[in-house]
């Protein structure tokens, strides 16, 4: 059998000719430890950005279909130069490869514009080219729609398109190179004594993407269901970097009550107050959110007295207005019931231990309150608990959980 | 019958937020007179420049297939960009519009990656369109190969994704805005008191077109085949712009012995020296360069003598390499017998009144030699006579020939 691995390089790995060519020789060092290696590429740098930039100075009315096909057309091509680009580096040092779009790697999706879903992969595609090709380059982040439009899959999406492929092309294991050397258990940036973490669950590691960390939650989610081996690696540095596996494996080896503190800034929270509390209120609600592909995150509903009720929800800061336009739309509630605050930030405590042992929370509760940090919203799951806060406490709520948990 | 008609912006119109959305009110302006409109944009500014640029670092071998399909797919990426903007502008502004890569476009092209020609337009992807939409962009200098690989025109390739679009949709015209006024009698930088064209048979423009004037030759020949209205104006000033027609309407309006003194610059020459003259040479010759998508231009071969012949022939100085190259490979002589003379340049008169008046041969090579000028090689067509001389004595020779038929 065909031995296959996947690899994805991110923009920061492909900012530039040099990089480009580093890469290649990288790709090429590894065909000598297996058959056949798929690469996914992200979009050089911050060219991404650029095309975001220049598109947004046109991208009228972001729930407009027509728009948000035009804007993904527009994006897809900052990854297809990126493939292209990295296919010539390899041929041009002895690689046999080639070079294709998500749409001609068969990466087929939904139609949800700007965060579309990988439905299927038609894998015969790159199988043929596998016939005479030993490296094949495959653009990030998007895909193709069942009406034959382009898709992209969201920022960061190049990671979920990497992982996509290696569960259906049955991979040995998806290998992410990017700019830092793994995950780690805090944000160096806010915890500077924060530490590399050698094996991580893909439990863990969904709470900590969803929560701040640089992966693209949905990669793992994919990696988690289809129990993909998957590594976190520094693009240049020649270091471990994080492995990511099922529990009982990772258990094995090492067993943290916390593993983790996920921070993220630019949090809004809306509060609809007064709203009638009936079967099918909060579909009513989110339903036409997630139509546009808005993302809400924490959802807490009070309890209803007098019939009504109050719901409480956080999601992007860039989302805001278009959620506040959609929600009066939707006719939901009249905007005097509608409160809104920005500038907040996230911070959780993540750790397979969590869910065993009791504690967890009120130490986490008190951690905070000893610093004064004044606690939004709660929210949490089997191996989390999550704190809305200000964006302002954020680093101190942070360095002192990493205290408290993890030093 | 629904009125159509095409106009094509060039990248220069395209360069900036604020041109794009000119050129974008511009289109809404002209769906006053016209039921639907078909626009061909090319890359924004130099962008194309840029991705040949990127590209051309990893380019090894330019006669490898594999190189030239990643090569296409990276340049095709630069007319997507602006035809996603203007999409997205003109829906800003209220019209109804949609944007269409040249595969989505049903442009199919033969494989030809660089220099691919169009087999045919599948039109009724467009009228599709134009169901529900008013304005379609198509990303011009760009097709779709029977394999379904992206292909790419040629540099000025968009102009002849206008007048093929125009002819296969049966526009009533084709408007092709540039940074230009239009077609002049000779290049303006080199001959400052060149005059503007108001009319111009297809052959003339055809002849213009190939030796220098800023259109390409392919958007010409279709236009002349399909009898396309053509008009060439500059995309943000009033003027009249230049028309093209077909000779007998021209005519009637206007009759010049000489319309136009076109030079070109950066010509090479290449000759083979005692190649055996047995038929079938030529074509064994320029059979291999053509299939690398080499143009080669004027052609003199000397009378044989003693079963030999020398072959002399002019290409662009940038394929000169690649084209020694494939010579050398193709053994039809051996490395001795070529010669090369690079910095050479074409000036020629083009105009219909040649093929029936005799004697304008004659006043050209005087003209010429009364400057002193040194004539390498000469050809003629029906309508036009060519000389080959040293680039450094192409202004000179410009001014001599634009006083001695035009002013």
């Amino acid at each position: 059998m065909v031995n296959i691995i996947v690899q994805k390089y991110g923009g920061t790995s492909l900012s530039n000719e040099e990089k480009i060519l580093n890469v290649a020789n990288k790709i090429k060092g590894s065909l000598s430890i297996v058959d056949k290696l798929i690469v996914v590429v992200s979009a050089m740098g911050n060219s991404t950005d650029n095309l975001v930039k220049l598109g947004s100075e046109f991208l009228d009315d972001q729930s407009d279909l027509e728009n948000l096909r035009d804007f993904d057309q527009l994006l897809s091509t900052g990854e297809i130069v990126s493939a292209s680009l990295m296919s010539l580096a390899l041929r041009k040092i002895g690689v046999k490869s080639t070079s294709l779009s998500g749409s001609k790697a068969g990466i087929n999706t939904n139609s949800l514009h700007g965060s579309a879903r990988i439905s299927s992969i038609n894998t015969e595609l790159i199988f043929e080219q596998f016939e005479s090709k030993d490296v094949i380059i495959v653009a990030g982040f998007q895909g193709v729609s069942e009406s034959g439009e382009t898709t992209t899959l969201g920022r960061g999406g190049s990671d979920t398109s990497a992982v996509a492929l290696a569960s259906a092309m049955n991979a040995e294991r998806c290998e992410i190179y990017t700019d830092v050397d793994g995950i780690f258990s805090a944000d160096p940036r806010i915890v500077p004594n924060s530490k590399l973490i050698e094996y991580i669950s893909y439990e863990e590691m969904l709470e900590m993407a969803s929560l701040g960390a640089k992966m693209h939650p949905r990669s793992i989610e994919i990696a988690a269901i289809n129990e993909v081996a998957m590594t976190i690696k520094h693009s240049e540095r020649n270091t471990k970097g994080t492995i990511l596996r099922k529990e009982g494996e990772k258990n094995m080896e090492i067993r943290n009550a916390v593993t983790g503190i996920p921070t993220s800034k630019g949090v809004s929270k809306i509060t609809l107050n007064n709203i009638k509390d009936k079967p099918g209120i909060a579909s009513s609600i989110f339903e036409p959110l997630s139509s546009i592909g808005i993302n809400v995150d924490v959802i807490v509903q009070t309890a209803s007295s007098e019939g009504t009720t109050n719901l409480s929800f956080t999601l992007d800061d860039k989302d805001l207005k278009s959620c506040l336009k959609e929600l009066i739309k939707s006719n939901v509630t009249n905007e005097d019931n509608i409160q809104t605050q920005s500038s907040l930030g996230k911070v959780s405590i993540v750790g397979t231990g969590i869910q065993n042992q009791p504690g967890y929370a009120s130490r986490m509760f008190k951690a905070l309150s000893d610093k004064n940090i004044n606690i939004e919203m709660i929210t949490t799951s089997e191996i989390r608990i999550t704190c809305i806060i200000k964006e302002s406490d954020l680093e101190k709520a942070a360095k002192s959980l990493h205290k408290e948990f993890i030093d």
